[in-house]
């Protein structure tokens, strides 16, 4: 089982996250506990104080070091868990770093809010992790963020319906566009290859609008992929300005 | 006040980020208003279904067009809100953008779940985003990041006590370490400088702090930023491995 303990002032916040869909599952299953751990419960005040002015003056409050070193001695007293903090400056949350820590039995997140957090938490503090260039009110979004993207690559989460989604990140080109029920709605129709029942030509259609969409939308991904000699000549033609059907009939497909 | 819908399957999941902290503030005091729209409430059959096979084959469900063009149609009778919807592929999300957010009056944000969405839906969207390259179980916590963000930038909603950190990105350089008491824990110190009360002495070490932390983890940021004359003297001693200490005698501040 994989564990995560939260750090923060506000234990409420993971509630809807932890009883909603799969992560909701793989609690209800045993394949994931997470402990959001109210800080606090470890002040050392009777008004249970977890924050502070700033030496040397300035706006804000700091989240106090006892109460999250009592709690970080608390949760890791047998074992030594992995520590993330969430800072602006951390490394950039990807799609690798989520790998990595499923692979970790025991994470602890500390939820910086206020100002952010004495600096002195930062010795027992393995990584520091920012999910992006924007300024959140405190950690949890972030922390929140990770888990979800974590939790969904622990096996035994994503189901069959809910399967691993062929998505941009797995081969490096965006992904395709998709469609269900009905055929046409308000006017707009299902792109007649997918209800074809051709199932060569629909997989070299849905190669196309990968192709297509990350030469659109992300060009510089294209430069870090293994395109195979069919994906350049698709390329080829979009870049020409090819239709799909015409390259169909000009490649006899 | 500002209008968040979310169009989602899990209106649950977002209860927690409501009733918590500043967001809670704001809600509670009418700057903000989020309205999590339960998309089974608009399915046409009775058993609410939301999600259908996809044409063409693949595994995963996706979301049907009916369900999500009947919510946005009953939201936006009387005003179009401003479409979002999360995907890989968007337009990454950043402190410019939320920026950008912070000044529409109404938001509605689709959440994504399964294999994706209808690429039907797409025709009522203005702008796919994405916070970050890795993959979420679905839109929700993306569209929690981005209320988070943008909600903090609404005048009235971040405090005194909350102030608006001066933050990394506020002027295009990292943070400064900040302390709080007490002056010694565990055998660490906070830095005298910062319990000297000379202010000026103070700021020079901040800013010190500030291109010393830039400089050592996210370097592309310094070719990015005008830098003071004064700066760039700093920034000159922390490359040739001058300490503040020393700095400080140098140049007799």
């Amino acid at each position: 089982m994989k564990k995560f303990h939260i750090l923060t002032i506000f234990p409420e916040f993971f509630e809807g996250f932890k009883n909603t869909g799969i992560v909701s599952k793989a609690v209800k299953s045993g394949l994931v506990d997470i402990n959001a751990v109210n800080l606090r419960d470890y002040a050392t005040d009777k008004h249970r104080t977890v924050d502070d002015v700033v030496y040397g003056g300035g706006p804000g409050m700091l989240l106090k070091p006892e109460p999250i070193f009592r709690a970080y001695e608390t949760i890791s007293k047998e074992k030594k868990p992995y520590v993330l903090i969430t800072e602006p400056w951390g490394r950039k949350f990807d799609q690798e770093f989520a790998y990595e820590l499923s692979k970790k039995d025991e994470i602890i997140i500390i939820c910086g809010r206020y100002e952010g957090v004495d600096e002195r938490v930062k010795s027992i503090v393995d990584e520091e992790v920012s999910i992006g260039d924007f300024v959140l009110s405190g950690g949890e979004p972030a922390a929140l963020v990770i888990m979800d993207a974590v939790i969904r690559l622990i096996p035994g989460v994503v189901g069959d319906k809910d399967s691993l989604r062929v998505d941009s990140f797995s081969d490096g080109l965006l992904g395709y566009p998709n469609y269900t029920r009905p055929p046409v709605y308000r006017g707009m129709e299902v792109p007649k290859v997918l209800r074809s029942g051709n199932h060569k030509l629909i997989g070299i259609w849905r190669r196309w609008k990968q192709i297509e969409n990350t030469y659109k939308k992300r060009p510089d991904l294209l430069d870090k992929v293994n395109l195979s000699e069919k994906d350049k000549i698709i390329l080829q033609n979009i870049k020409a300005g090819v239709d799909f059907e015409d390259f169909i009939k000009k490649y006899n497909v």
